[in-house]
């Protein structure tokens, strides 16, 4: 697999990731051990409540996107390593059944401060349902290291 | 439980969440499911890296918080229910045996422009492990009932 180092990527470029078809076992089994609201873990409770039906937790969307990102092998080798997160959206809610599309997009390219030998790239990665609704978007900050000498 | 509504929560309000040692096997668990990278899924080659060691995934330090934030019901047995993070950091690497402490603050309080019913209140969710350092912070907008009349 070829690496893709600080100076091989570009702002504006895109990565086409996979699809994931998420059950409602699944987001049962999430939520009963990370987030155990009757809305996420409570299919009963949930078809009464307010979005009359059972949701994924917004974690366990986060993990699901997250896991098609490292799939598609943005950088290469190289880990995808995230300093931290700009923003996360949840705008729609996913549910048992749907299928989420990611699609990712560098949208900043900075110099490290701290290390030289590092850059820090701002990637966007946007998550659609069967529909072509917008479900999830993060923004995380990762470090990229520059090509070796 | 006592409910919790808008107008029982204050700016500056801080919640104390239990705690939760994260051990290598709830790592890799997760880890192989949702980022499977060799810093965070294979402890020989994690070892190898440049953390010397195996690392929890970020997202799983995330479902962990979450874990103590729902157990802490800080709106009693109102949902907490995220719209979106006005941003992550992980400063710090969570390893196995690690212990986490999680501390909630509202920092911000504005009424719901689009459903005068509820309002948004910022949580800054911030979690330290047993050497007190910071290695994880979180703010979520939540979507918070008014009290019914």
């Amino acid at each position: 697999m070829t690496n893709h180092y600080l100076e091989d990527l570009q702002v504006g470029q895109k990565i086409r990731a996979g699809s994931v078809t998420v059950s409602e076992d699944q987001i049962l089994e999430f939520a009963r051990q990370y987030d155990p609201q009757p809305m996420h873990a409570d299919p009963q409770a949930a078809a009464r409540g307010p979005f009359r039906g059972l949701i994924a937790s917004g974690w366990h969307t986060a993990a699901l996107v997250m896991r098609l990102a490292v799939d598609s092998n943005p950088l290469g080798s190289l880990p995808l390593l995230g300093l931290g997160v700009d923003g996360i959206e949840w705008p729609q809610p996913v549910r048992p059944g749907d299928t989420m599309q990611v699609e990712m997009e560098i949208v900043e390219i900075r110099p490290s401060q701290s290390r030289p030998s590092h850059g820090i790239v701002k990637i966007r990665s946007t998550a659609r349902n069967q529909r072509g609704e917008i479900v999830f978007v993060v923004t995380p900050n990762c470090w990229v290291p520059r090509r070796p000498a």
